[in-house]
């Protein structure tokens, strides 16, 4: 597919053109300056003075002979060849003419890493257009404005302006949505010896985006995890498709979390669905590791590279002090791990080696006597039992030896083990050559249990997460997609009417009681007649979201005064909210059961949504819901049902009888095909689905749809 | 009152007696060691290698001559006056005839600090018993058994035997149940460059316990704030009464969350009043502010040192890029802070000093060409705006200047303004300067935004727990103390049968729907036609704890067939379970309305708590409650409302009309009242307790109590 910004077709190259940001065999810097108060001075310096092997060339018609050691030339089309990847650092405005000069040059990569675009306000939208143009006409990728570039640690390029030292060499590529994050998540890394692979800074992403970048920082065999700081994403369901498709795992920081969607808002679902939900969706679709903090973003990237997968969440913890051991037990459950049961095999083993009043059960406490053989043999030990899933050994500076005399024990049983091993040695001073030697030997090495705990957390995570993805969606069955799509045609945009909205329902397999309009009392009786039973009259306008809001629903209705009274009462509602002339719904009553509700959205980022949870008045009040990217799979479903107490429930809760949770299941995908088929739907909501007994299936009590 | 511990009543001495621990005019350790191997090697060069003034003196009678300079005395009887304080380092089994020594010696303080005790079982509690009875013939005050023992850094004082050096001087005092815990936060602190007053390792608390350890280091004049790692509490009423009567704050990690409490889970209350509740609601009276982590507790503790408290919780962010402008602003929000709403005029002041682009709004963005004046000059502008309470300021390191160029601007802004600002300098390694300079102008500053978010919350929670702690708890009024302790001395320890129930909610001024009981079928018809109106019939067996799981409710009945079937079909479920002749209440059916429960339990550490929130069947699954120590003052019930859907809801919502929330606020005061007079009522549940329209008052639909 063709894609585009700003109306302007991107340039068609290969993935591998991605080689000429990443291995150019040349680089010119357009906007270098002799003036250390200058970024085109930095970059300069950084370019000129690292490892990288290939030509550096600088362009600036100000200055003449050279500048740290290489030629700087009046103009780009004078550099002579090879130079593959250009950088602008000059102003805004002459950004494109500068641009077009490199595409004449027959350079078809650039980094414009100035700022003054489309952030900026003004005329700098104006110029990124002009910029994709350029690009589009010379056939050339672009990365930025706004940002601070590129760097691979591994053929020492560096396009940034930070002062030196840069990363050292690593295996965590990182992208970056903000120049200002790579700067300080550069300057932490390198404080506390950790390296780095690649780094991309997006900047305003006018064309090569985070999907992009993660495809030219995975590509790398030096990168083995990818850590991202996302503030939006260009395209959501593609960036979803590139992670799932590599092997490497990927470890996001998605911020603005505060941030409001830009979306209608006219259902409990569309309210509901904030980007934050589809986030958390298209993630977990994705195999995308999330991150609550930078710090755990790279603490976790660190640990994805070192540690192998658990098989499981239950974790072990291996102290001598109480206090670290209960600290380290609250973390893991803080995290979402479990503290192992151990068995009384692990148990009766562990107490063979430690003294009376040790602590043999989880967490294992071997008192403050234990010394690094203890700490190796214990841990030999709880590695090797079935029951335990991985480690967290936490203690504080020991008063009769150095830290790292227990490190030094434990590197060799880490070093064998098949489950992953975090270490927190508690303390800053007198912990750093722990420390040190724990960073050498690739095990991840902590100051607090809690950090720890999310880390061990983020393996269990991508662990989960493999093993989601090898679950296939269903195709649809039993479902009429012509129908659906006839009806769909011929209406208009905006909030499908009733019957309308019945007919798509039994197109797609999803039941709703029998149901009649009426515009008259005297229709309603007769329509109660024909139905037979009970019924339940509900106002019907377009223009009313939440009928029991306008007091628009009446339940169990028989008797012919009654129904007669209840029309009176919802025509004058009706009446008085549309002015037209009113429709009620007579419902046939279905027999009782639990409630919940299914809806859809589609999410302007990650496209069709499907929600679940407690449906009703308090939908939002009570937030109890959970979203999946749509179409389904059945890890989603059991994802939904699993953490909403409304799926929980169907299982039966005390005097509350169990419900048809299979159906429920069915609903969900139809519910997901149905918006996968058909685009023109932005919204739909079932509220209530009421969930018959086992066997008896669901009935759709209320149904609205908008189409766009 | 005595206080007892194991039966024992321990010594009475004054609070100044604490002297002897902290200001003593000799010291002697008894278990000096040569071997560096030993603790008691430790402990003797800490006390002889400090600053500490006055006399050190030695015991070991295996050890002849000097130790560090110091006598080496034969036993305790031979150590020349002047000695207060004793270091106890002998195995378990010597030390209850060494404190005798020492009590004998006329030392009248002393710290256990070897292990072996009750946390090892076996003899252990019993030498612990012993300890204590020395202790009480000799009145004697006891620090540990199984703990590192004090420091105070002002005079010098070690008798830990952790390696030096020991913690600077500094103004946060640290009280710890772990002495592990002990040993992480001083190597930390050290290495981040902060310092202690005073610390107490409390280890087994068999005489001193966290209230007294808190008395001790809150009357220090250096101790401007109180940091306690608590992994349970001795007295949890004392030490909310110590609290609540301090000065300066107090900020505490309460570790063992996932642990269960050990209390009967008989009701809904019983089973949601787990101890993490507890100590919610007991922190919350006490003032007392909480730290999600050790790290987070002493970031919170020095932040508190420092800062002036906020007005409110309206927060500015200023910043020079948007990446960390927008982690800030989630951090913060996720603190439970919000940011400002910045005024027109405020942000056209700041327009007016900065470049065209910049972000004014909130948080405020001076982009990457920010001078360290714009920094100083915009952070004046924010806190002199009414609509700010306190400001975070971040940045990463800048490429063109060094970071502390921004700090040496922001020192004198910080200095004069009487909001709290907290600064946090992104990175590690280009930061270290200028966290330095902050933190010797005593500016709180972080490595990232979240933990600077969560110590500016910390200071808001600080002045909010300071205002509810001015809020005076109403004395009792309309109830009838001696009616309801005639009723509750009669009862059997138990479940109170339902008759008597209600007389108890009667006397306390709650509000009961008419009822009477049946036995039989007829009493059944005739007690409804004496209510009259519709009723509902509910089994009545103490055995029964929850009526609708059983099927034991039937509602809205007015025909006499109907009431017979209802009373038949209560009576078989009754029987089935009882075993006795079955009761049967018939109650007056009660007007719509709102459904609350309202509960109270009393808990092991914290006395009577009241519960709030939302009631029904689904009681725990919905998990919408919340506890307040009882009797509740205003602020209590305050913020019962406003954090559950229920107390929000009382406002009404959507279709839902609004409750008579007064009428809840008073049943909250009675129940209060209630278990404040009454220590025999263990468990209090009403569920639901109907609340009617506002001026129509509450209905306690179903009441349940249990007696010790």
């Amino acid at each position: 597919m063709m894609r585009h910004r700003l109306g302007v077709p991107i340039a068609q190259i290969p993935p591998d053109a991605f080689d000429a940001f990443f291995k150019p065999r040349g680089v010119v810097l357009v906007g270098a300056s002799r003036d250390p108060a200058k970024l085109g001075f930095g970059v300069a310096r950084n370019l000129a003075g690292g490892d990288y092997p290939g030509e550096v060339s600088f362009v600036n018609p100000k200055i003449q002979g050279e500048l740290f050691g290489r030629t700087v030339y009046p103009a780009v089309g004078d550099v002579p060849d090879p130079v593959d990847l250009a950088i602008l650092l000059v102003p805004a405005a002459l950004t494109p003419a500068m641009l077009y000069a490199c595409g004449k040059r027959g350079i078809q990569a650039a980094v414009i890493s100035s700022g003054g675009f489309g952030e900026a306000g003004g005329a700098g939208a104006h110029l990124e257009a002009e910029c994709l143009a350029v690009a589009a006409q010379c056939n050339m990728r672009l990365l930025g404005p706004n940002c601070i570039g590129i760097i691979d640690t591994h053929n020492g390029l560096n396009t940034t302006f930070l002062a030196p030292p840069g990363p050292d060499q690593g295996e965590i590529a990182l992208v970056s949505h903000s120049g200002a994050m790579c700067a300080a998540a550069i300057d932490w890394l390198v404080g506390r010896g950790f390296g780095l692979s690649r780094l991309i800074s997006l900047g305003n992403q006018l064309d090569l985006d985070e999907a992009d970048a993660l495809e030219m920082v995975a590509s790398d065999a030096a990168t083995r995890v990818v850590a991202m700081y996302l503030e939006t994403t260009a395209d959501g369901r593609r960036l979803v498709e590139v992670a799932r498709g590599l092997t490497i795992p990927v470890v996001a920081l998605k911020v603005g979390r505060s941030e409001a969607g830009i979306r209608a808002v006219a259902s409990h679902t569309g309210a509901l669905a904030g980007s934050e939900r589809a986030y958390r969706a298209a993630f977990r679709r994705a195999g995308i590791v999330r991150a609550p903090t930078i710090e755990a973003m790279l603490d976790a990237a660190r640990t994805l590279a070192w540690a192998p997968l658990p098989p499981g969440r239950r974790m072990a913890v291996l102290t001598n002090a109480g206090g670290p051991g209960v600290t380290a037990a609250d973390a893991l459950e803080g995290s979402g791990l479990r503290l192992a049961d151990l068995s009384a095999a692990t148990r009766s083993d562990l107490a063979r080696s430690l003294p009376a009043g040790a602590g043999v059960a989880n967490p294992v406490d071997m008192l403050a006597s234990a010394q690094p053989r203890d700490f190796a043999g214990c841990l030999q030990r709880l590695l090797a039992a079935p029951e335990v899933d991985g480690a967290l050994v936490v203690f504080p500076p020991p008063p009769m030896f150095p830290a790292e005399a227990v490190v030094d024990a434990l590197v060799p049983v880490v070093d064998r083990a098949a489950k992953p091993v975090v270490v927190t040695v508690m303390g800053e001073r007198a912990v750093q050559v722990a420390s040190h030697r724990l960073r050498t030997a690739r095990i991840p090495d902590f100051r607090f249990p809690e950090a720890a705990a999310s880390a061990l957390a983020a393996l269990a995570d991508r662990a989960e997460a493999l093993s989601a993805a090898a679950d296939s969606r269903p195709d649809p069955v039993e479902v009429d997609r012509t129908d659906a799509e006839g009806i769909l045609a011929r209406a208009a945009p905006g909030w499908l009417p009733t019957r309308e909205c019945a007919e798509v329902m039994k197109a797609y397999g999803i039941s709703c009681p029998s149901a009649r309009l009426a515009t008259t009392a005297a229709e309603a009786i007769e329509a109660a007649a024909v139905l037979g039973g009970p019924v339940a009259l509900k106002v019907d306008a377009a223009e009313i979201v939440h009928k029991s809001d306008v007091g628009g629903v009446r339940l169990g209705l028989t008797a012919v005064d009654d129904i007669r009274a209840a029309f009176e009462d919802l025509a004058s509602i009706g009446g008085a909210t549309s002015r037209k002339s009113t429709t009620v719904q007579v419902q046939q009553m279905v027999e009782s059961g639990q409630e919940v509700i299914v809806g859809g959205v589609r999410d302007r980022q990650f496209g069709p949504l499907v929600l679940f949870g407690s449906g009703g008045v308090e939908v939002e009040a009570q937030d109890d819901v959970e979203f999946a990217l749509a179409p389904l799979n059945g890890t989603d479903v059991a994802h939904l049902f699993a953490n909403t107490r409304a799926g929980r429930r169907l299982a039966g809760y005390r005097s509350i009888p169990a419900g048809d949770s299979k159906a429920v299941e069915e609903v969900l995908f139809r519910v997901g095909w149905l918006l996968a088929d058909h685009p023109r739907i932005e919204e739909l909501e079932i509220n209530p689905l009421r969930v018959l007994f086992p066997g008896s299936g669901t009935r759709a009590l209320d149904v609205r749809m908008r189409l766009a």
